[in-house]
Order: C-alpha cells, then sequence, then structure tokens
C-alpha cells in the first residue's frame, strides 16, 4: 500500500518478501474474506442484519511497551488483545486484523514474525483473520497499530451511553492485576530480590500478574453473551482503571455512579502483591492498569436473569456499584462505609 | 482505544481534549455512520449487495514524509489521498476513516489540527468520514497510520488479478510528475538557484510538480467508472512508478506486458523539468513517484466503448502497452523502436 520515495535498503528486511511470507503463514481462509494481502485492499463480505464495528489502536516503544520487559510475542498478543476487547466490549464477534508496522532499522526478520506469532495467538481463538497492513522502516523505534474489524447484529451494539439511573454497575474477571503486573516488571532488580527474602509473595503469583499484563484475555464471549441477551443498558472495557472508564460511561450516558470498593474483585495475587508492597489492592484496581475486563451496567428488572445466566455460562461476574443520577457525581463506597467523592486518578486520558 | 501506563504528561497535548476537538469540527454525520468517535470503536452499517473494502496504510517522518518540505497539512493529505487511491484502485466508493497518530513530545495541538485539516481537505470531496482512531505520544518522530474504508457492489470490485492475454494496457492523467515534484523540494538550494539563472523552468512547472507530489489525485470518479462498466479486468493504482506497478499486475494475473514508452503520458511540466535537468522523463514515468493514477487493463472487445465512454464523461485516459503471455516477461517498446526487458527499477519494494 504505502509506498516511499527513499531508495532502497533502507532496512535489512526486504519488506515484499517479509509480506508475502507473513501472509501465507497468517492468512487463514474465512468465508467472510473475499480477498486479503496482495492487492490494493482487503474485501469482505458483510453479514445481513449485522452492524460493523471498527477500531484502531496504536502501540509505540518506550510509552506503550519496553522491549526490556515483554517479548515481541507479548507486544503482538497485547495489542490484538487490546482491539478484540474494544470489539467484545461493543458486544460484537471480531472477524479480521490489519496491521500498520513500522520497523527500526535495527529490527530483524525474526521480530517481525514472533510479533505477529503473538498477534495471531491471539486472534485464533476468536477465528480472526490476517487480511491486510502496511509495513515501513522507523527512524525511531517500533510502531504498531492494528485495526480489527467484527459485526455485531442490528441494533445489538453496546455503547457507553445507555446507563440508566438505578442500573447495578458490574466488572467481569479480577481488576488490578495487570498493573501489579506492570509494577513487578519494572521493580528495579534490587527490589525483587529483597522481596523474595522478606516478604511472602509467591513466584506463581508473580508469573499470574505478569501473564495478566503481557497476555490480557479479552473478554470476548462475556460481550457477545451481553448483547445477545440484552443484559447490559452499557458496556466499556477497563483499559484505564475502573475509575477512568467509569467515567466514561458517567460522561457518554450523563449519569453519576456509587463504587462499592469492598466489592472490587481482586485476585489472590494481586493481594498478596499489594500487601507484599504495603499497597492498597484496591488503588491499583481504581487508577489503572489494561485489565481488559468488561465494566457494564445492568438494569434491576434483568439483574437475576443475569446472575443466573452467568451461573449457567461460568462467567465471572461481580456487582460492584449501582448508577445514580448525574448530580450524584461518582462517590465510592469505602470498605469502613464512608463515602467519599471518587478522585480521579486513572493514569491518562483525564490528567 | 489504547491506553498506557506511563503516568501522564508525556507531552504538550491534553490527549482528551484534542480527541473531541478534533471529532467535534470533523466528525460530519453521514448515513452509514451509526456510531462514530467516542466509543469503544465505530460501528457501521453496511449496504445490501455491497461488498467492504479496507486499506491501511502507515506514514513514518523522515521515511515517507520531511518536515522540512511539506507542511502538516501536506501530509495529512498525501496520507489520505493515498488510501482514497486503493479504494479507487478497487473501483469502490470511499466511505470512512480512523486515524492512528503518534505524537512526537515536540508536537504541538496546531500541529495536529493543521494534519487533520489536510487530511479531511482530501477526504470531503468524497464524503468521506471520520470515525475513529487512536492519538499515542511518540519517542521518535511523527507515525500516522490511516485506514480507510469503501463500499463495492457485489462481485464488482477490481483486482490486480484479472489481466487476460491480449487486454490493453491503460493509464489515467500523467506520469512522473510527483517524483519531479519530490526531487525538485530535495535538490540543494544551489542547485535551484543555479537553474533559475540557466534554464527554462518555469515557476509554474514547478509548482505544479510540486503539487502533483504534496496534494496527489485520488482517481476515485475513475475507478467507480472501470468497475461500474466493467470496463477493466484489473487494476492498480501507480504508487511505485508504472514499472513496479506494472510488475504486481503481471504476478498476480500471471501474464507478461509491453509497456510503449513513447507513449506514456508526460505532462509539460514534467517534460520541462526533465528537460531542464538533463533527465529522461520516462525514467521519472517508470521508476517510481506515488503519483496515484490508475493503471489497468481493458479487453479489446471492451476497448472501444471504454474510449468513447472516457471522451464523454471528460477522463484522461492513454493506452500504454498490451498484455502478453508470462513468457514474454516485462518488456518495454523503446521510442527508436527497439525492445528491451524492462529492467526493475522502481524505487521500493522489489529492490
Amino acid at each position: 500500500m504505502a509506498s516511499t520515495l527513499r531508495p532502497k535498503a533502507r532496512s535489512t528486511i526486504r519488506e515484499f518478501d517479509l509480506i508475502r511470507a507473513l501472509s501465507q503463514k497468517h492468512s487463514r481462509r474465512a468465508p467472510s474474506v473475499i480477498r486479503g494481502i496482495g492487492d490494493d485492499g482487503a474485501v469482505i463480505a458483510s453479514q445481513a442484519g449485522h452492524w460493523i464495528l471498527l477500531t484502531t489502536d496504536l502501540l509505540a516503544e518506550g510509552i506503550h511497551f519496553d522491549l526490556r520487559t515483554a517479548t515481541m510475542a507479548d507486544i503482538g498478543f497485547r495489542a490484538a488483545a487490546a482491539n478484540l476487547s474494544d470489539i467484545a466490549a461493543m458486544g460484537g464477534t471480531p472477524q479480521h486484523v490489519l496491521v500498520a508496522l513500522a520497523i527500526p532499522r535495527s529490527g530483524t526478520s525474526s521480530q517481525v514474525h514472533q510479533l505477529y506469532r503473538g498477534m495471531m495467538a491471539a486472534c485464533r481463538p476468536h477465528h480472526v483473520a490476517l487480511i491486510g497492513g502496511d509495513t515501513s522502516t522507523s527512524d525511531g523505534g517500533w510502531f504498531l497499530s492494528l485495526t480489527v474489524t467484527g459485526m455485531v447484529p442490528h441494533r445489538r451494539a453496546l455503547f457507553r451511553t445507555g446507563a440508566r439511573v438505578g442500573d447495578y454497575l458490574y466488572v467481569t474477571g479480577t481488576i488490578g492485576d495487570s498493573l501489579a503486573g506492570f509494577k513487578i516488571l519494572n521493580e528495579p532488580p534490587s527490589r525483587t530480590n529483597r522481596s523474595s527474602h522478606h516478604e511472602a509473595f509467591s513466584a506463581r503469583h508473580r508469573q499470574f500478574l505478569i501473564g495478566r499484563h503481557l497476555r490480557p484475555t479479552a473478554r470476548v464471549a462475556e460481550g457477545k453473551w451481553l448483547s445477545a441477551h440484552r443484559f447490559a443498558t452499557s458496556a466499556i472495557d477497563i483499559s484505564d482503571g475502573i475509575s477512568g472508564d467509569l467515567r466514561h460511561i458517567c460522561e457518554e450516558s450523563h449519569i453519576g455512579a456509587e463504587l462499592d470498593l469492598g466489592a472490587i474483585p481482586l485476585s489472590p495475587a494481586c493481594r498478596s502483591y499489594a500487601a507484599s508492597r504495603k499497597l492498597d489492592p484496591v488503588d491499583l484496581a481504581l487508577t489503572g492498569g489494561e485489565d481488559y475486563e468488561l465494566l457494564f451496567t445492568v438494569s434491576p428488572r434483568q439483574r437475576p436473569r443475569l446472575e443466573q445466566s452467568a451461573i449457567e455460562q461460568g462467567f465471572s461476574l461481580t456487582c460492584i456499584g449501582r448508577i445514580h443520577p448525574r448530580r450524584f457525581g461518582m462517590q465510592a463506597l469505602s470498605t469502613h462505609g464512608t463515602r467519599h467523592r471518587l478522585a480521579n486518578r486513572s493514569y491518562e486520558h483525564f490528567t
């Protein structure tokens, strides 16, 4: 697709050979793909009675990932999971991925292959087909931009806008693990050594949290289920911490919310890590981390059916609050039973 | 969409304010857009009886553009035109654009606004709606990745694969202008001064060629016309010079081709520039430049109707060769009537 006017030999990688190898390796035939990699663009068939979802994410080396703490495969996996999660948060079925990749002059063909391997490892369980992309040399670090398409039946997409006063607030899975994993990866080595002597934080917990950070799970099945049963009035995926993402729902739905801090689901690993580092695990859940769990609202009428169906499906859901009128703002109910205004402490966007 | 784990203040720009401002400014309502910027992803409606086209392009500072020779608006315009041109080469109607942008720490809000202004200036004539994107800080230069969607009636997409032996080879517009414009922009100042004294190369021609490089026209109307009348058996847009893009058609269609070098349409400005710099203008057309004209093949039976209809529509087309069996390879018929193997001299992909 994009070309360049710089004459050749801009990197150690022969672009055309690389694209051909990657497309042969990763572009499985999917019924919706009329034409994949190898033409001016991709051609896909839409399904009658469905809307098309599109989401794009940009990851930059040094900003979103660090090659000292993540492998190329991890980076590819996480980039794909982030986009799959956006589709999940809309209740959709992810279908296709396009990859724009800028490769540093020092980048190797093997690194690119690893990146794709990780990306496709996240995509494969969802039968997401690689249908296109573009590569370029980078004068700086690695840049990766993924576009993922999805589909959802007409009028069944979940938005941030549908929460209503009286709705219950739910999350899937456990929150805070990703930020804990990130912090572990970025601890100075001395700290790690010290902790291994003095603090009861097991290697198994450590691995769990790092895994949750580097290889997050997009809640695709849960999102489709919420949409198919019309359980959710609004939904978002957690990429800014609960505090940041709840704020998105409040702003877009023009409502307020009360968050029950004691109800926030925390993993044993996250609790153990927080205890060993003298941190409040609720802070980890509120303030950051890309957990890619779903945060959604459910009407009181639907609540019993939701809870029953979740048990049948084996989905892990927790009710963590309630929707209030806008003037209520965002308030936190502490474990001591006191209320306070929920401070805006997400790592980004609002800082 | 993508977030980051780096705490705040990573650039002088407040991401959320910026996205809100840009989306308010540029996201016009289009009937196909169910949900644009502001949710986890965009939602679009597909049109019954149509296929969806998707194309993505990555532009990196220092590789694809240089802020010393192009304004931010030029860069945005050219990025959009490149993607629109991919849709045009498939015979489609461009519909939506998603923008992933990495902004250097030194980047300003005003630069981002200019970039979007240029991008939307290219999109507006085609009623292409901005429906999503992602921004990030860059530790290096600017990176811009656009994804454009389009639609085309079922089975009417133009591919690189349909050329048949006996077909005629056509191009729209004039070729070589973009590379000439690029060369002018990159001439050392001394050269420019000297040329203004010694060589008959007018300021008007200079401006024309620079404009063709920085603000290329995607041939959307021509592509739709080729598809609607089933005139073209294959098509591609010229982003690697005729030699490189004809090679794509030959490889994908498993055919050979003869290119009549004397027939290649050259603008007076390109001829004048080449003469003043003692260059062969045909070389400029063959070897590089992102002219974004369409290169396509037409069956002998359709040729009279194509020529007649082009006159009626006011489209500028030139027949520049003929399709041969694969064993013929790619040959050039020189202006002296001699044949030679067409060397592979495109600036990229194959070097």
